[in-house]
């Protein structure tokens, strides 16, 4: 049987060309560049509340990485390193491998070095703390949204919560569709180049993990404004197309686990918006305005008000 | 009953000074100094696994940020800030509160903010990644010791597994002993202090969390050394004058929990150590020497060769 130390030899220590120090030692040792602000989230992924017990091992170390991406996204910074803890009932190297393979596939595409962490026994338990950099004056934060601003998402919405009813029995899903709608609920694609693109634009950003009106709601309140969504403009993932309307409703405003980004620019930078998109290859869409008055108000596109209850996905109100 | 947004605000939102941006948005901010390295580690507490279900949770926070400042002393790091990712079983105010005052009792000691992390359902999980700076030129690592170098420990060695046992029923303690030992378990004295004072003249250092023998041995490994340990020479803590000489030497040399100081420098810094010992309040005892060839030699007071089983604490091997 495997000890810690070789777990974390064999499955999880790579070279660390940006690191002062790597896995080792007591800390590993980071130098910042000057002028650059550390972006620093952190995630815990837990087995049975955040993906179930039997997940494709290789997705999970995929996701465990990706959503931490995403708040780097969701700040516009640029990926550097991150550290891992992991929590396992047993040292299981048929587990262990793929997880570390799907962990690595994606640390390897976004330049982010594993510097450290830890290993244990326990109930399987996945926390990422990740570390980015961002210009000083460059960063996007939750509480810089003026009234005017548009409201932008990226890519599209509602796929990974259709994903979710489906794996939980409670919808069907056409065999075509269920493929994409699976990926996007177990191996998403955290917005990084966009994030850095548009950072300079942007007023404000959220990823979407929790759902589009509870994230957007955060924007709202940390910047004392208020906002109308236009809720036939949000664009929605190909598998809610045969779903019932207040169903797909439920899986545009508050589904979970998007992990898309939600921002505001001001009207003048459309077209900067729009090319930061297609330099990076990710689709954005307006979806609403800032407005001065608080609350979040809906309107479908002939401007009617619509009732939703507002709602997002919290892990200790809903269970 | 509170949701995960409530129970940030209300128990784990206090000033950060020193962040650029603390709890709130998708990353948290820092900006370094210049030439200056951030010292990073990350540790993991389960339940059942490094504490009892029922420990008390005001010890248990102090606990969670003192293993992780412990590590920031063996690097010679002022600790800056911190994030915890927190799974809880039930948001249960009654824990919460006395968990989060003393955490932030020892945050507040050692200067160190709270600055994001992640709440979530789920089997009882700590995990605390801290940030600590040192300027490029004074860190301590594992793998500087050289031949002809002491080898030093601060304080006393075998007190917490003394009170782990003791815990466990497996020994008996006087009363007069029992209270120090379990505060040596359950609310370590991190070495801050000691260790930015040493980072000078150390040449390398471990803090001691899984026993000397084994985190010794990481320095002789990465350094290339091997050592001699005097035996007869390791600072026993009080509560292990009554025990049985076996266990005495287990509890001293393989005991875990420590987390004391283990470091080298070389002869001609024994002053300078010494005095850093004496203004920073923390006893260092010499209990060895580096030595060029592999291996690590026990002695007696007399020369003569000890055998030892050597062992650490590992969470794979030993249940």
């Amino acid at each position: 049987m495997p000890s810690e130390f070789d777990i974390i030899a064999r499955f999880f220590t790579r070279p660390t060309p940006t690191a002062t120090l790597g896995i080792g030692d007591d800390c590993a040792l980071l130098l910042s560049r000057p002028d650059m602000l550390t972006a620093i989230s952190c995630d815990m992924l837990v087995s049975g509340i955040h993906f179930f017990a039997d997940t494709d091992p290789r997705q999970l170390g995929h996701k465990s990485l990706a959503v931490n991406l995403s708040d780097l996204a969701a700040m516009g910074a640029r990926p550097v390193a991150f550290t891992m803890a992991l929590a396992l009932p047993a040292p299981d190297e048929a587990w262990l491998k793929p997880f570390s393979e799907g962990l690595f596939a994606v640390a390897e595409q976004y330049r982010c070095e594993l510097i450290g962490g830890d290993t244990t026994r326990g109930p399987l338990n996945i926390c990422v703390t990740i570390f980015g950099e961002t210009p000083v004056n460059e960063v996007l934060r939750r509480d810089q949204a003026q009234p005017g601003d548009d409201i932008w998402v990226s890519g599209v919405l509602g796929e990974a919560r259709v994903a979710l009813e489906f794996l939980k029995g409670s919808i069907s899903l056409e065999p075509a569709l269920r493929e994409a709608a699976l990926t996007r609920l177990q191996m998403p694609t955290p917005r990084v180049a966009l994030g850095m693109a548009i950072r300079q634009r942007a007023h404000a950003a959220i990823d979407l993990s929790d759902g589009l009106i509870g994230d957007l709601s955060h924007i709202l309140s940390r910047s004392k404004v208020g906002a109308t969504l236009n809720i036939d403009a949000l664009p929605a993932g190909p598998a809610l197309a045969g779903q019932a309307q207040d169903f797909r409703l439920r899986c545009l405003l508050a589904g979970g686990d998007d992990y898309e980004l939600c921002f505001t620019a001001p009207p003048d930078s459309r077209n900067a918006i729009l090319e930061a998109a297609h330099k990076t290859d990710t689709p954005v869409t307006r979806v609403g305005v800032i407005e001065p008055t608080s609350g979040l108000r809906l309107l479908n596109a002939k401007g009617e008000a619509q009732t939703f209850r507002h709602t997002s996905f919290d892990h200790f109100l809903n269970s």
